[in-house]
This record gives C-alpha cells, structure tokens and sequence, in this order.
C-alpha cells in the first residue's frame, strides 16, 4: 500500500510495519504444513435446507422498520432485521435463531471501509437465506442479489420517503451507478453539501437501507407468487473475463486492461 | 450507469429501460405512505447473546478445510464453514443452526460482482458471529474485521500451500493493496497471465481463502486467551472524511476530491 497516496505516511507506516510483521510470520507457519487429517465437515441443521417458509410481507411497512432500524443497528442489520423480525413473528424458526444483529459489521461498506454498500449486503443475504444459495438447486437468490445491485446503482436514490422523518432538510436524491458505499455516498454528498457526520447523510442512508428494503420484499412476494423473471443481465465474467461492475471507466478513466484469455 | 463505458451498449440500455420502469412504479408507491403502525420488533432467540461459545481452533486445520470447501461453496461461504464446522462439532448450538451454505453468493466479490474479496467477507461475518456486533458492547469483532481486510490488503497472497495442491503449477504470489476481490485477483491474474476460468486461479482463490481462514483464527485465539490488541490504525471517517479504503489514488489518479466538512 503506498502510503504517499493519501496523506497519511507517519500512521500507515506504524501499520505496515506491524502488520508486515505478522504476516511473515504466518507465512512462515503456513508453508511447512503436511499430513493433515481432514476432519468430517460437520454440516448445518435445518436451517440449511431450502427455500425457507417465506409470507409475503407489506412492502411500506418493512421500508418503514428498515428506517427505524437504521438508527439502531445501521444499513447492512436494519435491511436483514427489517424482514427476519417480521418473518420470525409470521413464521418462527429457522428466522429466531438467525443472529441478523451480528451483521452491524456491514455498515460503511463493511466497518467503514466503503466498499459494498451495507443495504445491498444484508438484502442480497436475505435473498439467499430465504430463497438457498445456487448451489442448493435454484438459482433465484443469488438474481435476486444481482438485480438489487443493479437497481441500486441506476435508481435516484433515496427512492422511500419516511412517513414521519426524523430530519426535516429536503434530501437531494443522486444516482450512484455502483453498488459500493464510497461512490453511493460520495455522490450524495458533492450534490448535498452535507458531511458525512450530518443528520442529514445519517438519514439519507437510513431512507436508502428503507429502499433496498421495500425494493427487496417486492422481489421476494414475486419469486413466493411463481412469478420472480431475471432482469439482470451484467455477466462481468463471461463479459469482462473478471469480476467486475459495469462503470469500468469512474475508476480506470482511459485504461482499461484486458485480462488474461483461455 | 454509462452503458458506453464497457462496450455492452444494447444489453445495458434493455437493462436499464427495464430497471428504470421499476424504480419509477416503487419511487410512486414508496412516496405516498403514511399512517403506518410499526410493528414491534420480534428479536431473535438466544443467537444474538454475545459471544457465542468459542473453543480455540488450529489454524493449520481450518486452513485446509478452507481450501478444500473452497472447491464446494467458494471462498466466502468456504471461510465461513471451516470454522462453523468445526464448532458444530466441538460446542454444537448456536453454530449449527447457523445457514453456512447461503452464504456462497459471497462468491467473486458478490455474485462475480468483484466488491468485498469473499474470503474477507466471510472472515468478517465469522468474528461478528462470534464476538458480536460493537452495539453490543465488545468492539474486538469489528477491530478483527478492520484487521484482516489491512492484512490481506499488504500480504504477498496466497501465503497458504496446501498440503496436497489440487494444482501442481507454481501459483505466483502478488500484494493487493485492496480488499476487493476485482483488485486482488486482477493484479494476480496481471502477474500469473492465467485467466479468470483458470485451473491456476481458482486454486489461488482457494489458497486466499486458506490463507484468510488461518489468520481468522490465530486471531480468534488471541481473542479467546484475553490476548487480542488492537493493530489496525484506518479509520476513513475521521481521516477522510468518507468512508474509504485507503489507496485512494488506484482509482481517483490525480485528483481526489475533498468531501464537505462540518
């Protein structure tokens, strides 16, 4: 990492040192292994069986408890929460023993980091506890996962309006087109004016986790009622020959370089 | 989204017609709520008790089961069950109950997406199960997360060999300086010349995912002994003011913005 790039030297240095450290020792540790016994993989109880019991679930009503939800536990747990709660009152188990609070963590992209935005996160790991991952059979949760992205990156967001908000500013809406917290929220901010600690951002990214909610519960009434059809049609491997998003240029401006073919 | 950027013009512009008919139709339906009665919050049973019971795990173990699940569920979902699999089998509850398997859209970064590496999301989800969320009074979850995403970001990966390679071709190590999966393996594949549908590459993101799930758990173990310090020093908010990796200038080149300050 160079620590030049962003004005940071004396504290990326401490931090490169430290972690340099460890990481040789570790290297050390993990090249000299042989022999292992594998143990059996112990595997999951009911819960990794598939689809979940799902009930169709009121749109505006999970859009609303994502938004309260935000100012508890942020982005990534208020969009899980907002249906886990309800679904473990209309259903119970396999949904009261998922521990949809541990998902704090996704906030900021992941523990501030800005890379997926957490309202993608939790509602793409909705979409595949509910529905199974692909390998289970059927493709429809990770789709569901790839269409939420891509209508996040193209949507002027913050689509939900709350019925009774808690900040009273108009909030400009923007249009991200990426699904990372870092561009989602930079964009908003350059077209606010608002910093990233304001009332303002805080309840701009509450109304966004509400979106993805309300968005998401309206992908998973169509896949209960039979009716889910693919939108997406970004195939960045087949595509680009990586993964990858769509807006190569915002980051490679007039490089792109080809990856390596078969 | 540019649909020119990527040379995919006719498929993006079907996609975004067809996305943008849809945020149209929500944008109405979301903007005229009011009168809603928000249900109480249903919480989860005794899985949102922090931590959850942990027995120290050998890292040379968990790194194999690792590789060798990678093969199965792929890196995120791979990082995850070797260490939930473990711990169905030595404590039983709450590990197994917990979904392992949905969680293989983690896969290329989400869905081949190329955000969050896999394998640094799963490592991330594991220490927040088991830790628990920072709301929740303990902030060594978050700090291991914030921890493993540096360390990845500067180690020469994969830094794992596996005991009995599934591929006997050397596989060249490169630094990332990223923890995203589309930065990682894209300056891997740059290196290595081998393809993203590689024999070669798939192997090195089974080694990642080895590599990431062994220092998970001499982590993890320090956690357990009382012994984990704090190493990571990035903290984007306050810094930049944004959240944010650190290599700003791979994307922005030479200009990055200045986000607005209270």
């Amino acid at each position: 990492m160079n620590s030049d790039q962003c004005g940071n030297d004396k504290g990326l240095s401490r931090r490169q040192m430290l972690i340099a450290g460890g990481a040789m020792v570790a290297g050390a540790t993990m090249t000299h292994l042989g022999g292992l016994i594998r143990p059996a993989l112990a595997k999951g109880g009911g819960s990794e069986k598939w689809p979940w019991p799902y009930e169709k679930l009121d749109p505006a009503i999970t859009a609303e408890l994502a938004y309260q939800e935000w100012y508890r536990v942020f982005c990534g747990a208020a969009v899980i929460n907002s249906v886990v709660s309800q679904l473990r009152e209309k259903v119970g188990e396999p949904y009261t023993s998922f521990p949809a609070d541990a998902f704090v963590f996704l906030e900021g992209g992941m523990v501030g980091w800005g890379m997926t935005c957490g309202s993608n996160a939790g509602a793409a790991i909705v979409a595949n506890l509910i529905i199974g991952p692909r390998i289970a059979g059927n493709p429809q949760g990770h789709q569901i996962s790839e269409e939420i992205f891509e209508w996040y990156s193209d949507a002027s967001m913050p689509v939900y309006a709350p019925a009774a908000p808690k900040v009273a500013t108009e909030i400009v809406r923007t249009t991200s087109e990426s699904p990372l917290c870092h561009i989602s929220v930079g964009k908003w901010m350059k077209a606010s004016g608002f910093p990233i600690g304001s009332a303002e951002r805080k309840d701009r990214c509450a109304r966004v986790a509400a979106s993805v909610a309300f968005r998401l519960v309206e992908l998973l009434n169509g896949w209960k009622d039979g009716k889910y059809e693919v939108v997406s049609s970004h195939s960045p491997v087949k595509e680009y020959g990586i993964t990858a998003q769509m807006n190569c240029m915002e980051c490679h401006t007039g490089d792109v370089p080809t990856p390596p073919r078969s």
